[in-house]
């Protein structure tokens, strides 16, 4: 079958691969959809992720049609389904507890050997182990939207949904796919103002589509934005949406009003932070970092989209046939494309 | 000043009556700006409240400006502020625990001697007792969107809100004004699908401009309906918004799905309820019935409609002067008018 | 095997009966080393349970350890559970959902044609069917303490923890097995003053031990004194654990405190309960009746079993050998026994 | 009147002061009945808080009667209560949000001119100002009990009442008084295991007899420990009972399991930490530090207190008159005391 193959630093490849096969009970073959470029990808396609060695199938978010099933696959065969982008085996401790992300036996989807050596899913066909807890079925959702539950709409949700009490002040840190996911939750579960933080204009109109109230932060100092909008307090919840070295962290811990929480959803490149420990205390601050827990909140989220309270597919700037998946890459990585469906 | 007053059933006049004045130091005295007919005037009007006799000032929703003030109130003069339809002393024991409905010294604006005997908000100035927790700072919201925060609109919220987790499926047990303050709550706290159960078409129109999807109690079976559309459960979260006899509770609770909420709003005029306790058991239904309880929702309510989240006074069919308050209760009563505004 | 079978009203008899085997990928067969006698199977004995014919394997109380086991069941073979009394798929919609006692393919055990047509567990063997939502593992927890949280005690506990706050005045109407095992619960999650009321002064003095205030209604009124201890209100909670005609229900919506909850665990015999609309409405009451959600709290009651927390062994008055279950039965309906484990 | 004054750098006195008066309308008097030496007072007997200056009276820490009153003190002159050790104004942003530890006219009594230049409680009287949200009335609690509930318990309460679901494991690191409160709490809401981590031998003594299972962290590694406890995951909730350089705070990072909340409750006397964002980002971990919420908790603290569930007096290791305050400041300065009890 064809698939997304990583090569080397900037370059990926569409080749011939061996199919995939059922290789235990619990798995499951899907026949895919739609799968689609996340800003995540762009870190293996800059060479940055170790793990990922050239031969790599790509890809993490997708849709598809079960076509085989291990005995122990609770969905029936022709069912289709979203995947979560993290497997998770549902029994060890970490699962049982309901924190499926740390799961004992999981793994990521086309992140190579350190994360669980799984090939991808931008490709015809995809193996899916753990399939009870790492697939889910999406009635007809468009592919567009329900490929977004599986992995930024998800976790936008579990950084907003459960610290979010209506009519709370929202400020998003980043406007970049997450930070849109997030803003569209905050709208939708009834925040009150989101305020909407990025540098860049394209974003910040994207933003302001949603109804965010877009700040730049070249022409006014966000901190001081906010605060003015707040009766001087700051916002109740920060939702952190860049990663990186941690700048965007530090912004989003001045933006908490006392008693505030800060929400980080960005991947670190850094490994430490230093910490504002002090004013935070003063301030009672709650700073969570954390992957997405898919299979906690992808239910209310696949409810929300049947419901047609959160339509996302607005992300996606480009829609190629699997073949121009190299191009894809390429826009991205070059800022043209904003996210990238590529369909099989 | 001029009052609207109670002369007999089917009766209400416009009159002069003494000026209200502070008589204790929690009291405010407010400007009315706004004040409106609800529907549970209609009872008064219809001469079935014991309590309410002949000169009474009706009227227990209003928006207005403080104008004088005892020294044991906390805002300026000068403050633009929504009423509660409700007193509360914010001291005795029911307010000290949150539950404000209860206040042992509590009352309501123009429901005669059984309520407190206080006089009502169809006037030109109204006396606020324990202005602390009954008056609420609006800013510059319209007076058609704030006063609904006092009554119909935090009623609704409080029945609703406690309840909503994100994504459930709600019904809706009439559409009246507090039916729709219920549905558009739902839709802006991220509901699923809210179905909306009337007989009459004029209001499920409304219902189906929120959102909601509209059922004719005529011309399909409400509980085979909504069981159809939620996998053969019933409805997550069920709002009962008609009172009375007790007919549409008891439809609410049909519609209820296994280990649904029954949440009741409409005021009953029957002491009793012949309720379905097997079944209930069975199914492990919740059921609340209860008054608003204003101040314990009406910041998140008042923060939501700043937001542009709740936006209600589409309920208003007519803005009348207050001169014209007869007229009001005319059309009302003869179910020509939906709501009705009036301006002193 | 042995096992007690009922054999018409105030009959049961230990007698062979065939060995229970496999009959689907996802039974479990389990040697059973505790079984126990619970108020529900008095019902049977009554010969009250119309489902129930001659000839019925009784029992739903269990602990045993899984001797054999369908390639779906995700125990191994020798570990050593509690199952709950319901049968419950995971896979419903209501299972999907969390309501897994309104499992559309659930039974009970040992109650006959309308709950399943499942052989009970009050014998050598029993078979478990759905064993992966069905059986819990227990480690070393002491079979009498084990045996509880597949019934009695995570019954009372879903009646007490969601409406629990931390110092809440709680009334227990009932202090048979279920409303002590409630009192239990809350005195280990940190309620206020619990006040237990039962016209027995045996159980009374069971009540005392755990920490309750004992309340005899024939030595005061509950109401009166519950009142006098609440500033007035009355309690924030009241669990009925008595059930039957409704007597008790009522007493304890007379108990509950403005705004306050009545969980209601008692089972009914009758149908239809005269509710009290208008003052709970009023009031504000929410009343909750329920079986037991076994699944979904039995987590958190093995966590505190195990932490040494909730200790509810007490409660058997009795042990016998499986061979003298018409005995137990026997002494349980004279009311010399108030609850009685049965060792195979 | 006499009153504890600080002189210096590990010099107090027992002097006479000017009597305190009435400022403010919502000011009241006390008579000091019990106050208490705080861990925070020894920083200033060390010459530590800079803007304490000689002459400052100390204390925060205090039971006592109304005797006097201005006109919006909603209490009458003869009640008995325990005072924050914050004061909270109750009408500015941050309170009307229930963020009293942020009010903008707050401050800590007896901690000179950076909080708010108070006077301080370690006094024959002590003015209380804003009583209405500083005071709260104990009834006839033991005052060595009711005094906790204004500063050293209810932050205890606070970093973990919001934190815990019944069945949790609790790590707590720093087994002062804070650190046994946060225990005792734990303990009283229904925690599974609670893990007490303290160098200490006397301190995991009292950790002991409160149930907690005691760690000294030179006889074995706490993160090994508390890891092999939990089937290799590590505490659900940790909190953070020591403050200074930030040492404990990361030890407390390291024991919290995927998806964990770290509750700090410490003093830091560094201005940052050197956080481990990319493990707390793998990991999933929440980040709380705060000073205490006083007047959001202490509802809940003096009814548990009042029910019998919360006795914390045991950290008094001393009970000294007034004028013996020197001697205590040194006892406590040596190690010799627990926490010092002084009564005028």
């Amino acid at each position: 079958m064809k698939a997304v193959v990583y090569k080397g630093p900037f370059q990926v490849a569409v080749e011939e691969v061996p199919e995939p096969r059922l290789e235990a009970d619990t798995d499951a073959l899907l026949e895919v959809e739609l799968s689609a470029i996340c800003g995540s990808d762009l870190h293996i396609y800059h060479g940055k992720i170790a793990g990922v060695l050239p031969g790599t199938v790509l890809g993490h978010e997708f849709v598809g049609r079960i076509v085989e099933k291990g005995p122990l696959v609770p969905f029936p065969v022709g069912e289709r389904v979203v995947g979560s982008f993290q497997v998770a085996c549902g029994e060890c401790p970490a699962c049982r507890k309901g924190q499926f992300f740390a799961c004992s036996r999981g793994g990521v989807f086309g992140f190579g050997l350190a994360l669980g050596n799984l090939p991808g899913a931008q490709a015809e066909r995809v193996r899916v182990p753990f399939a009870r807890h790492t697939l889910f079925p999406i009635g007809d959702l468009p592919a567009e939207e329900a490929i977004l539950a599986g992995d930024i709409l998800t976790t936008a949700y579990g950084g907003v949904r459960p610290f979010l009490t209506p009519g709370m002040s929202v400020a998003v840190v980043g406007s970049g796919p997450v930070g849109l996911m997030a803003q569209m939750v905050a709208h939708a579960l009834g925040a009150g103002q989101v305020y909407a933080i990025d540098p860049e204009e394209a974003r910040l109109e994207k933003a302001k589509a949603l109804g965010s109230l877009p700040i730049h932060p070249k022409a006014e100092d966000p901190v001081a934005r906010v605060r003015r909008e707040t009766e001087g307090l700051g916002a109740d919840l920060v939702v952190e949406a860049v990663g990186g070295d941690g700048e965007a962290l530090k912004l989003a811990l001045r933006l908490a009003g006392p008693g505030g929480v800060v929400s980080s959803l960005g991947v670190p490149t850094a490994e430490r932070l230093d910490y504002p420990w002090l004013p935070a205390f003063s301030r009672g601050i709650t700073l969570r970092s954390a992957l997405a827990n898919v299979p906690r909140w992808i239910g209310e989220v696949l409810a929300l989209q049947k419901a047609g309270r959160l339509k996302g597919s607005f992300v996606f700037s480009h829609r190629l046939p699997l073949e121009e998946a190299p191009e894809g890459y390429r826009l991205f990585h070059e800022r043209k494309a904003t996210k990238v469906a590529l369909v099989p």
